[in-house]
């Protein structure tokens, strides 16, 4: 049985473990320097831009959901950025995902998003089969372009 | 001569021919349904999560950059994601695209973001080039995920 829940105040290590299965999955472990009280203060500030969702397996951590608010400027409205999907090894196959990502789009509703996106890697084929089948539009031949720390001060102007 | 500035108030209608300039260019003209006001309801909220750089060129505005506030589960920081770099195709080969991610860096260093990013159609060959002139780090091999409206409805567990 699983069930998911919004995050509480003591799940930054939880969410850790989530974004250190994701980096091992995407070998950028050497760019993960985030603690769990950095989660939590972004979680429970006074005005969050970020929520996460955490998914249960008989009251263990399986997997969560970590996104934040967004805006298209199509629309002129607020929509979420899915910004990380992880289910730990022990438990992957066995539906955490797909729960999650239905636990979002209710969350959505109820929020008033008209919408949820999210970006993956085209290797990605597990996640492209369950993005597929729950009616998800995917659109392929992207691109991410990063300006960061050095880099970033070397070019403003 | 390129100057840039700050979205002010007023600059609704401005940013809309931006964003409508973007949705030629990726004949997406079906999605765009806002309105200029959305833009400055969001621009000039109590707690913003979008922000507006306007580049004009002989004082008429020529470009625009829209960001919004995001957060690397990573770094455990909030950076700025660039939602929109728009330039009007009477201003286009003038410069302008530089002068707006220039002002964005030095707008993300101001106010302690760390990192800039974006994403980008990977046959956007002008925009690649700007990107790696700058000494962006671009990963290629990405595909979006959108659900949305009713679709988002229908699986909401």
């Amino acid at each position: 049985m699983i069930s998911v829940r919004e995050a509480r105040p003591g799940d930054g290590a939880a969410i850790l473990r989530m974004t250190e299965a994701l980096a091992e999955s995407h070998n950028t472990q050497d760019l993960l320097v985030a603690k769990p009280e950095d989660y939590e203060a972004a979680l429970f500030a006074q005005q969050p831009i970020v929520g996460a969702l955490i998914a249960e397996i008989d009251g263990v951590a399986a997997g969560s959901a970590f996104w934040h608010r967004s805006f298209s400027t199509n629309r002129g409205r607020e929509l979420i950025y899915l910004e990380d999907l992880a289910v730990l090894p022990a438990f992957r196959r066995r539906g955490v995902a797909e729960a999650l990502m239905r636990a979002l789009a209710q969350l959505a509703v109820d929020r008033g998003f008209y919408a949820i996106y999210w970006f993956f890697m085209d290797w990605n084929e597990a996640g492209r089969a369950l993005y597929a089948k729950l009616g998800a539009e995917i659109i392929s031949g992207n691109s991410v372009g990063v300006l960061k720390d050095e880099q970033l001060r070397a070019i403003a102007r």
